[in-house]
């Protein structure tokens, strides 16, 4: 079995959240939207219909377990849901909380070139929070 | 069971292709990529995890089969994937593909206002390419 090795732009714009059996979860560091990225660890995706099966389902299952957290904790208006790639070729999946006024509403958040980082201490927050919500057994 | 209603704006941009078990399959009618909408046929739905285990299942193998077809006919660089829905809340699933040096490229299809639209004769076939392959049995 490969180690799996995350794509050195998804380890410069996100931080660790914590591992679900299938996926790394991440932050994208940007303070404009509450923005987790799924990554599965496995190697040589770079298209969710490569993914086996059993794996696609995992992933439905993990992102559904992340969306029902960002709805919980955000009150989002919408949730986009997203694997695109053009930059990035290792498979990864987007999951954004979306809000009625936000910087990019109603259009994508993708496409943007500025990403407004998060302070120290609000990273910090926000990471524990969500590290809370999804993985309640370690709280 | 309810009557399935596609929502207004669908029905204005796409152009019918054809019903797989799940989903109805529409053509993005905007000439830059060959740009496909799957449409659960589920009432009430604007969330990919609202729809329960069953059709997430269903839709990712809709998706696959979707998928290798416009890989099949247009050889795309990448494919993206994506429910955004922060103007049609109905659920619907993108899939377009992409090359690079395309209109938008490396940036998100979502969020230009004007689409340019097929001609008649280019429609029609387009349609009917996609019709042969998702549909082989009925070609």
């Amino acid at each position: 079995m490969s180690v799996f090795t995350l794509h050195p732009r998804l380890q410069a714009d996100t931080l660790f959240v914590g591992d679900l059996p299938l996926c790394t979860v991440r932050l994208m560091n940007h303070r404009a939207y509450p923005w987790l990225i799924l990554i599965p660890r496995r190697e040589g995706v770079s298209e969710l219909h490569q993914l086996n099966e059993p794996d696609q389902h995992q992933l439905l299952v993990e992102s559904a377990q992340v969306s029902k957290v960002l709805e919980e904790l955000f009150q989002p208006d919408k949730l986009n849901v997203a694997a695109l790639g053009n930059v990035v070729p290792q498979f990864h999946w987007h999951i954004v909380a979306r809000f009625k006024g936000d910087a990019a509403w109603p259009g994508p958040v993708w496409g943007h070139e500025e990403y407004s980082k998060y302070a120290a201490d609000e990273k910090e927050a926000l990471i524990l929070q969500l590290q809370c919500a999804l993985f309640p057994s370690k709280g």
